[in-house]
């Protein structure tokens, strides 16, 4: 198996991009990719996407996002795993480079959302879940989130404000990122009075839909010199499912998925949790950081939430997360997301974090969670410069 | 990079199933295959789908399909490239193999069409061609392929009728298949009289849409022995895209995206097309089984219908295709399609194709095409016992 590393990266700003098409971000955040790598022509493109079929009414984005790029040709095609699909095709990218088949290869994850913000985008978010054991009895994305934290506080006794923390966090690394949707802190006090949308998950526990594009080049890894001298190398990548229905798991308050795929990668990668420097999780909603804290070994079972009050989280504490601004503040354009994550993380290995840049980091780990974390991947990456 | 071969194939029956929902047929399919080559548990799950978004409102089907198979917590990822999902996904579950990252991997091509065959479906299956240029006009995927056979019977001077030895080969072949949706001969005076669907295609050049799931498992060859003494060997795996727009083609009659797979293929496998015994290709259409026998190099440009006019693709002639009944006997369940493509040329090469069985067969090609033209995926397999 070859070594794999990353030698380019590329983003658009996260938000409402009323003038820009599926294809046209697409093609931004590939391009800027492209150049970051030097890179005239890939041997593969894998894209990641959840909703272009029901919401832009667009599928078999491989070859039209190809053509556009000006790739008429090459390999491409599109991997899904509901809002784990950039991750999921980050991995097949890996796959293609690690097995000798593909040489040079661009993962980019794309999402168009705000073109049809109603009930097919609302549908659509609901088709990663079981379509005839639960969204069929009338539960949305966020319901079933609402039910998983409600049970999650009666369990450990905690209240809404003790999740505020991943809030406050993800809003003060946001105003440091260019690209993230929203550039401004929050307090305790706005948290609080934030509207609920499904009790008890507030407006300021919740992620934002959007639209983004990101994407990452990858070559075998004692090839990576003659692109960059940043390269990032792949040091673990993990996939691990569960049921779909959240209420047919064992332990609805555990994320199994998480904690095998962590797992995985802590060995690949002969790592422990203490080893990591920082961890790029999938807030979508504040109970997930909890729960992926907690499944992947950072804390004790029920004691997510402690690690976001004793500020363990933010960039001066044990375990930095969301450091540009996770789900929450940076955007969640869902079959984006996980490439957006493994772009920040590769801006913080090589020192490119700007405002955010942590000191002294050498691992990051990422984690991009599909369903109620019935798809889970988990990568962590090195700086080898 | 490691030599993988398959060691394990299964299928349902091709047809309206109203009494199995999308997880029972794709259970169906994988227990069949995992029974056949005698694995309890896969390391991974590839699952090739088109259209179970817009038809069942599901998707995520990796973990869905895992979980409902007894297979909770493996790596299930859903791979999507139109009409060459299937074929995509087993593309995914061969790098995985043979990168050494993964060693029992299924993929998995499901489809289940008749729960909504309306407007959902016809939008549905549009939505593999260019929804910004082609489908904003009200054309449908059998209008596009209309255009593009009324173009090449008008510069080849062809009738209707050339077209016909296609549709008669594949239900003449068709009969001989238990699991094909139409078993039925049918002779040229049908095939003429046959209702026009979208001038000049006719029902009897169009495949009929359908439900079901095929399987194959893949391993190390050097670890197949373990497991089956009918290994089959994949010889040669490419894939290549071209634009979505027909109109944006340099040429609408001729299949660039099946030339490059199918050459860089037989440079895989090193072999010339002399050498393919017999070619599972994808007559979705009857035009399109003539574009891809000149692309790949079996007709000169414009003579592919001559090799149905003189015999030459019946099990009898110098190249077989649709052996067991192909897109237009068999059924075209789209996104499980390249899988039965698959299956049956395994089938061919073990010797177990029954009624169908063709006579000295070695090498077997499989080309699963998405769109009209714009993802084309070919494999080349060999028999090694």
């Amino acid at each position: 198996m070859r070594d794999v590393s990353i030698i380019g990266i590329g983003q658009t700003p996260v938000g409402e991009h009323w003038d820009r098409g599926l294809r046209h971000l697409a093609y931004d955040a590939l391009a800027a990719a492209m150049k970051d790598a030097n890179i005239e022509r890939p041997d593969a493109l894998y894209v990641g996407n959840m909703l272009s079929g029901e919401v832009s009414g667009q599928a078999h984005l491989g070859p039209l996002i190809a053509d556009f790029a000006g790739l008429r040709g090459i390999e491409a095609i599109k991997v899904e795993a509901a809002c784990a699909s950039a991750a999921a095709s980050f991995r097949q990218a890996y796959m293609g480079v690690a097995s000798g088949l593909l040489d040079i290869v661009i993962a980019l994850g794309i999402e168009k959302m705000t073109d049809n913000v109603g009930s097919a985008l609302t549908a659509g978010l609901a088709s990663a879940a079981d379509a005839d054991y639960e969204v069929i009895h009338g539960i949305t994305f966020v319901a079933l989130n609402a039910l998983i934290m409600r049970r999650y506080m009666y369990e450990h006794k905690l209240k809404r404000e003790d999740f505020a923390g991943f809030a406050l966090n993800a809003h003060a690394n946001g105003a440091g990122n260019p690209n993230a949707m929203f550039q401004r802190p929050i307090n305790k006090d706005i948290f609080m009075k934030s509207g609920m949308v499904a009790d008890p998950i507030g407006l300021m526990d919740a992620s934002p839909i959007a639209d983004g594009a990101a994407a990452v080049i990858l070559c075998p890894t004692d090839q990576a010199r003659e692109f960059t001298d940043k390269a990032i190398r792949i040091k673990a990548s993990a996939v691990a499912t569960d049921s779909l229905s959240v209420h047919d798991r064992r332990d609805p308050l555990w994320l199994q998925a998480a904690e095998d795929s962590s797992q995985q990668a802590y060995r690949q990668a002969g790592v422990s949790p203490q080893d990591i420097d920082f961890f790029e999780l999938h807030d979508a909603f504040t109970i997930m950081a909890a729960l992926s804290l907690e499944a992947c070994a950072f804390a004790k079972r029920g004691q997510g939430t402690w690690l976001a009050r004793d500020g363990e989280i933010t960039p001066a504490g044990k375990i930095p997360i969301t450091t540009r601004g996770g789900l929450k503040a940076r955007g969640h354009p869902v079959g984006a997301t996980g490439l957006y994550q493994i772009v920040e993380a590769s801006q913080q290995l090589r020192g490119e974090a700007g405002h955010n840049q942590l000191k002294n980091v050498n691992l990051g780990m990422t984690q991009n969670i599909g369903g109620s974390g019935a798809t889970i991947v988990t990568h962590i990456f090195e700086r080898i410069n």
